[in-house]
Formats: structure tokens, C-alpha cells, sequence
């Protein structure tokens, strides 16, 4: 098993993903890839000591921006360290691709280079929020695809199941319905056929889930389309980041008030870290031919860690092969069910 | 100019509405009806001093509760204070109705019983939601059209900057497009749509806001359709609750903490009020004839005292007609452009 990490990609890069790939290859025994400049990576690499066997560095001589538009730069910068990471795992050399680069480049390059699973329609990036029982909740679609069908909620449904249980290790994950009340036969078109669907196929579906209750631990899986997936992420992350700073501003606005954060300085530091997303990982996009892991693009070196674990266990959990047993029986299934 | 209040609406009615509208009158000096049980209504008034001559009683036998389905409801339970109260703004007996009771029934009686505006496709529900910067950010549609076309958010868009204008005072309100990225060209079918539709009419069109910025008020009015300003309106207001609820049990982890708490006792209370619904009054429906004003259902009589307050100004503002007045000639240019 051997896992790619696209050298140059995300804000700290390369001295968060050589320092991560470091800490991965020492914590996990695990052979990894990295693309990039060699001359700047073998530099970084210099620092550490590990065992240098188990890495393998691919020369490359483009990156993707952040600012670059996805499809384009996929298709222009051939010799960028995410699109040769991506061709990696395509050409089956790597099982994994870890990157924290431009995240519709990389959803693009999933698509065009590394390629679909015969029968799934539609891909899906998975990110996970954390809830108020310090667990997380995997929102899917999380962006990939702003508009849906009910198949593509089914197919997102199935394969975040598969991925809760092989890479989070969550028994049975119980999976819920974004929508705008708790009753069946609630939402918009989307969201009621969905909801039909979402009961023929063999998960633990729960039923619909208010977006009040998006942190407050109601499901391991939100299914949505991605427009509302992004939606109900960010305004989550986006409120959370202002609460914060509106009570940070308030425990400064007198000196009785900094005295009482000062003797709270240890559980609002609790609190912080329960809300930093670079614990929890990367965001799996599913459906491809292949594991990639995108994680945040301010990732340090950590995150890339623990984003290189859950590519591991992506691959060692067979994920890919679920996912196309479940497609095929699936649309064998629809296919026997239109003939009838 | 007359406001009905629905007596009987809300989870803590008649004593808030009673209180409220008592309030009202001796404040606004306004002329109201309450609809309701007689006897407990007159009950409820005779322990207050203020002036009656200002205060019409309707009797009422029936109530729709929070729990009845809104379309039925509003057809089987013709005598409740809900159906007489919107009966009376039909009838033009009041200007505009103010309720706490059941949203979605108001929704239905908002438009099977006042009736659209001509022209107006569908009205739309416009919450407020408080920012950052203690004012507060309106979403148009906050829930009452789940599926919808460009069209629709052209009305929105159109409705609520009247609206913002004469009830609440903004001279020329921001109007953001709710959507998955700042830049044009991104977001669903209907979200690029909108944004071309939205540059075409006479407002202060100010592109797309990320959910991210949902309390951050880079928007006076935020624009999307009912299903996803319901998760917008839902996520912010459910994760505020849960990260205050997390702070106020890392609060009472320990002595420490919990003489820190002691001291920033007033800050948190601060925070408090500024996420407090009840400061913020109640949501319009736009579009139909007349002024609805729905308040939250926990209201208590400062919050229907506010709602009150904004259904007079919407009274004297005129809204509706000038409603009247953008739709028609909008319709009209659409007509014409569609000829040419």
C-alpha cells in the first residue's frame, strides 16, 4: 500500500506536508509518494530523521493556485504536484492521493484524471463537522455538485455509509435527510423524492434533520445536495467563528472582565480546540476510482498527518470496492425495477 | 389605521398578546382588534389600566394549534383567532394582522385568505436575523417557498428592499444573493440565474454572500429561496444556542471557571440579549394585501408590543402598494421584453 501527497499543495506547504509526511511515516510504517520541486523537498526532508526507504520523491515543476480556475488548471499544468499525484493513483502506483491544495482543482482532477466508478453518477466530497459531543458529523455532499437528482442523494447516502464504517470505524452510521422540518413529506422536490429513495436502499437512514440541529450530534451523516451541504457547513463554521470573537471581545472590555477570562483562559482554550477543524482530518471525495483525501488548505502539518491516516485506512478498508459492489446491485436493481 | 392581533396565537397567549397589545396602545396610541375567547380576553384586559376606547374584542371559539396541519387548519377552523384576524385585514377592517401562532397556517391564511398582491408569483417570509454588529440581516425567503424560480427571488429581492426602506428605516439596504462563493458564475441553476435576473432590477445589488458571512453583515437583505433560508436562518440560530451551551458548561466545570463565570456574569448576559429573538420583532409575509407580521411563537409581550410596532409602520409605509406598483410595472417590462 503506498499513499501520494500532493508536496505543494495548501497555505503551509511543503513544510507542512514534508513535516507530516515525516510524522506519518514514523507513527504508521506507511510507504508514501510526494510530488513537488525535489530540490525544495529534499531540502525540507533534510531535517528530519526517518526511515528515507519508504519515501519516493516525484519531481514536478507547475502548481495549482489557490486563485487558479479547477478545470483549467487541471488541464494547463499537467506537470503540477496535484495533477501528477493524481495520475499516480490513477495508474494504480498509489492507493491514496493526501492534498491540500485548490479544492474544485482537486475535486476536478478526482473526475477527469483519476475518474468515476462505473455507475455513479455523481462524486461527493465529504467533509465532517464537529459537534457538541466532541464527535463528528460528515456533511454529503459537501460541495461537489450544487445541483441534484434524488439518485445522486441515494448514491451519496450509500457510499459516506460504506466510508463511516471502513475509515471512522462507526458501526452503524445513522444517516439523515437535510431539510426544513423533521416530518415526512417536508421540503422541496429534492428533497421529499430523496427522502423516498433514502428508505429503499439498506442503510440506517433516521430521517429528516432540521439544520438547527447540525451540530448537536442527531447523525454521523447529513445527506443533502451540495449547495446546501455548503451552506449548512458554513454558515455552522461561519456563526461558531463569531460567537467566538464576540466573547473574546467581550472578555475585554473591562478589567473585571479580564480577570474572569483569565480563570476561564483553560476552557475557552477547550473550546477552541474542539472547534479546530485540523483535528478531524480530511474531507474524502467519494465515488472515484481511487482514495482522495482533500484536506483543509491551512492544514499544518498535523492535519496532513492525520489526513495521510485516513487515506490509509481509505485503502487498507477497501472503499473503492464497496462502493462499486453497492453501485452495481444497486442500478441492477433500478434497471430490474423500470422493466417490471 | 386598525392592527388585529391574533388573541390566541402563540406559546404564551393570550397573556402576551394581551400585554402586548396594552402595551401598544399606550405606547402607539394605535387603534386595535384581538381575536379570541371573550371572556378570558376581557379577563386578561381588565387588569390593566388603559385606553378602551381603542380596543375592539372580536369573539372567536376555535384555535389553531402548532400542531394542525396549516392548509386544513386554515379551511376547517374558520372561527379561530387566526382565520377572523386575517379575515378582518381582507375585509379591510385593519391594515395588518400580527400573530405568533402557527407559521405555516399563516403562510396558507396569508395567501388563501388576504390574497396575493396581482402580478406577485409567490410571497415570501422575511425573518430577521441578528449580525455581529447588533443590527440584523434579513433573509427573504426565510421559509416559505421551498422550490423557486429566478422570478421568485427577483420578487423577493424587490418586496424586502421596500420593506427595509419604509418599516425599518435603511436608506439604501445591501441586498446579497445567497450562494457557495463569492464570485459570479457560481452556485446551482437557480442561484446563477438569479444573479443575472438580480442585476437587472432597480436595487443595491451587491452579488453573492457565503454562508460563512451570514452574521457578519455584509448584507442588509439576504436572498435565496425558502428551502435554503431555512437552513441559513436554522444552522446560524442552532449553532449560536449550542456554542453559548457549551460555554456555559465549560463554565461550570470548575470552581475556578465558575468564579470567572461570576465575573464576566454581565458579558455573557450582553451576548445574550444580542441573540435574543424577542428584540428583533416578528418576519413579513411580502406579497399578499395587506400587512401579516409574524412574531416568534415563544413571544412575550415586548416582543408582541414590537411586532406591533412594525405592523404599524408597515401600515403607514405603504408597502403594499408600492408593491403593487414595482410588480406591475416590472411585469409589464418583462411583457415587453418578451415581444421584442
Amino acid at each position: 500500500m503506498r499513499i501520494v501527497i500532493d508536496g505543494m499543495g495548501g497555505d503551509n506547504a511543503p513544510l507542512s506536508t514534508v513535516k507530516g509526511a515525516v510524522d506519518a511515516i514514523k507513527e504508521y510504517g506507511v510507504d508514501l509518494v510526494i510530488t513537488g520541486d525535489k530540490e525544495t523537498l529534499e531540502n525540507e526532508f533534510s531535517k528530519y530523521e526517518f526511515d528515507r526507504s519508504r519515501l519516493e520523491i516525484v519531481h514536478t515543476t507547475e502548481k495549482i493556485e489557490n486563485e487558479d480556475k479547477p478545470v483549467k488548471a487541471i488541464r494547463a499544468k499537467k506537470d503540477s504536484s496535484m495533477v501528477v499525484a493524481l495520475k499516480i493513483v490513477k495508474d494504480g502506483y498509489a492507493d491514496a492521493i493526501v492534498s491540500a491544495g485548490n479544492t474544485g482543482a482537486l475535486l476536478a482532477g478526482g473526475l477527469f484524471v483519476v475518474g468515476r466508478i462505473k455507475g455513479i453518477d455523481r462524486p461527493c466530497l465529504c467533509p465532517a463537522i464537529p459537534n457538541i459531543d466532541r464527535g463528528m458529523t460528515i456533511i454529503a455532499d459537501g460541495g461537489a455538485n450544487a445541483d441534484c437528482k434524488p439518485k445522486n442523494l441515494v448514491e451519496f447516502a450509500a457510499m459516506t455509509d460504506i466510508y463511516a464504517k471502513k475509515v471512522l470505524g462507526i458501526e452503524n452510521p445513522r444517516i439523515g435527510l437535510a431539510n426544513v422540518g423533521a416530518e415526512e413529506g417536508k421540503g422541496n422536490d429534492l428533497a421529499k423524492k430523496s427522502f423516498e429513495e433514502l428508505k429503499t436502499i439498506d442503510i440506517n437512514f433516521t430521517g429528516n434533520i432540521e439544520a438547527r440541529d447540525v451540530i448537536n450530534n442527531v447523525a454521523d451523516i447529513i445527506v443533502c445536495d451540495g449547495f446546501t451541504g455548503n451552506i449548512l457547513l458554513k454558515s455552522a463554521e461561519g456563526v461558531a467563528i463569531s460567537v467566538m470573537k464576540i466573547i473574546k471581545e467581550a472578555l475585554m472590555s473591562s478589567t473585571k472582565a479580564k480577570i474572569g477570562a483569565l480563570l476561564i483562559k483553560d476552557e475557552l482554550k477547550n473550546i477552541k480546540s474542539f472547534m479546530d477543524y485540523s483535528e478531524y482530518g480530511g474531507a474524502p471525495l467519494l465515488g472515484v476510482n481511487g482514495g482522495v483525501i482533500k484536506a483543509h488548505g491551512s492544514s499544518d502539518a498535523k492535519a496532513i498527518k492525520n489526513a495521510i491516516r485516513q487515506a490509509i485506512k481509505f485503502a487498507e478498508g477497501n472503499v473503492v470496492e464497496d462502493i462499486k459492489s453497492f453501485i452495481t446491485s444497486y442500478n441492477e436493481k433500478q434497471a430490474g425495477d423500470e422493466e417490471k
